[in-house]
């Protein structure tokens, strides 16, 4: 694959398509499996409420992933993004119903780099709740 | 939980435990399935040659979480890790056989922060190529 978007064709301020990530439980379950992390704060109610949470929350990481993804669906190709960092600012809580958690994301192109890149800046919502910050990938555009 | 490592205790140039994380193609696919992401470069050998890979490759996300638990590890409390960001160097290329890739992660404190928080430098190899470049975090501590 390689990116679909060219470089030409984007300004500073330039908006991704938004994008909105539906985190259930099951999604949690998943995820401990995949990644190792079986910390029962995400996948233990009671033991997530006995330690001050409100409820079970995403794996940091997790929620990391999943804001990611307004730029690689935008850009279409997950290998073109070169650098990617957040901050974990507050957790994505996840109640135990039929639609879990939604982490809302939008995106914005922040800069435009002289070797082709661009740095897309995103913000990522639960519960109108600013879940990551600093949240910014750079991006190799066509 | 709470970070076990305090800060009192830790100066520039601190190394961290170093760390082997072993992926075979079976946390590939477990990866595919927890992320959304089935993108066949992860998981279909022949796919990944035709378009230029030496084998299948991980997904960039999956390898930046596990070079992300030498601080976790570390520290006890993934929840200590307050930001972290990576640049995707190179991929991390997952033969199928028993052992699959070995990325190995070492990690030093780069920075001590006025904050209670320390900035970790972390390098990530695999088959002695560095996989992943400016990888940091900022983790706060006991």
């Amino acid at each position: 694959m390689s990116a679909r978007v060219a470089y030409d064709e984007v300004e500073v301020g330039t908006e991704l398509p938004p994008l909105s990530v539906p985190l259930q439980r099951i999604n949690l379950i998943m995820y401990a499996g995949a990644s190792g992390d079986f910390n029962p704060i995400h996948w233990n109610q009671r033991f997530a409420q006995a330690v001050g949470l409100p409820d079970v929350i995403a794996h940091g990481m997790l929620t990391m992933a999943s804001a990611g993804r307004i730029v690689t669906d935008w850009v279409g190709d997950p290998g073109a993004v070169v650098e990617y960092g957040v901050r974990m600012t507050r957790p994505v809580v996840v109640p135990d119903d039929d639609r879990g958690a939604l982490v809302e994301i939008t995106a914005v192109v922040g800069a435009k780099n002289d070797d082709g890149t661009v740095r897309v800046d995103i913000t990522a919502k639960s519960q109108d709740v600013t879940v990551l910050g600093k949240a910014q990938a750079v991006v190799r555009l066509a």
